[in-house]
């Protein structure tokens, strides 16, 4: 019976994902849902990203919680609209949530909208909200054993940003290993390392993006 | 009806987390539930607190991933007896899987029990095992800001663990800031930091465990 409730859930959230994708669609918004542990930098990687893109697109950000508004406000200081989510408790970020945020952007004026996911390697992956493509960060610091102990995200995700690059001397992880396991879960997804705080690498990860968008635009009804 | 299903989910849940907390007491176990991040440290702080602890306590652990028995390997290495639950993809334990590891446990040769629940900081807040404490780590390269993200997870801990505290100079990490927020949402618990990979300030932890260890041999019926 439990299946069977689970099964509901995701039903219904995967048809309420398809209206947000076809809304979009309309719209020649790109997509990208990040996610990652908490404090694996999501925001700091938003923030990176905006300002190697900023000039080429019009941004807006969505920011999931469980609580506060701290992300939603660094994003903003940077004149960027975004959008607070708190989802009270869940564990990841859903379509209807998506949908209610969606509903105060004027889609027709934004080319990227960013989706950050709920700290959280295990129940995002689950979810379609509706965007083009799920990006993973994994942060040096959290271990190259990681994909072992969370494959689900390693398998969903189009690419896999590999964050605080700057501290592999600080800590014992093992790139090579972590880039191999990687492709044997994930054979098509590119591994983008960086330093988002630090603004290091992070062309190779924005030029994938952008080439994304494009692409969004260039289908566009 | 959602409220109802996960009401019932979580009664069930806990009718089972009391049963195994009469069956720790029987035995005079003291049982701690480890929550943490993915990376923060669980696994190397446990290996911590067995060198510090071993030769004063028979100590046994339970180990929660989603998948991979990564972590019981690393434990058993060390001769102390380690039990692998894969919930296959759910983002924390339960009291029967507690009870199925259990199960495979001689409780009256093993003072103290720990639980490594799966890497998450949302999910393990709402499900009680059955322990005596659960205690969580935060690990500095994470950022000072968490406890404003997930207040659930330092409310519900008797004592914060500050995992990785060599590198708070790498990190823009403000601990004064971090303890001041910890002390608002839980006046009552320590926090205690250190960095379990260099064994560098375990031992406040470990005797604060070590005396909750005691309380519980004392009460033994």
């Amino acid at each position: 019976m439990q299946v069977d409730i689970a099964k509901g859930i995701l039903e219904k959230n995967d048809a309420l994902a398809e209206e947000n994708r076809e809304r979009f669609a309309r719209s020649g918004v790109f997509v990208v849902d990040l996610m990652a542990s908490p404090g694996a930098g999501k925001t700091s990687t938003i923030l990176a990203t905006i300002a190697a893109l900023r000039d080429r697109y019009r941004i807006a950000v969505i920011e999931g919680d469980i609580a506060s508004r701290v992300d939603a406000e660094k994003i903003a200081a940077h004149g960027i609209p975004a959008v607070q989510i708190n989802t009270g408790g869940a564990c990841h970020l859903e379509s209807d949530m998506i949908k209610r945020a969606v509903d105060t952007l004027d889609l027709d004026e934004i080319d990227l909208l960013i989706i950050e996911n709920v700290g959280n390697l295990v129940c995002p992956t689950d979810f379609d909200l509706g965007e083009h493509a799920k990006v993973m960060i994994l942060s040096v610091p959290e271990g190259h054993d990681k994909p072992y102990k969370y494959p689900g995200i390693f398998q969903v995700s189009e690419a896999v940003i590999l964050n605080k690059h700057d501290t592999v001397g600080v800590f014992d992880f093992d790139e090579a290993e972590f880039r191999s396991v990687v492709h044997d879960l994930n054979p098509n997804a590119p591994v983008f390392a960086l330093s988002a705080t630090k603004g290091e690498g992070v062309e190779a990860w924005t030029e994938w993006l952008a080439a994304r968008v494009e692409a969004a635009k260039a289908v566009q009804p």
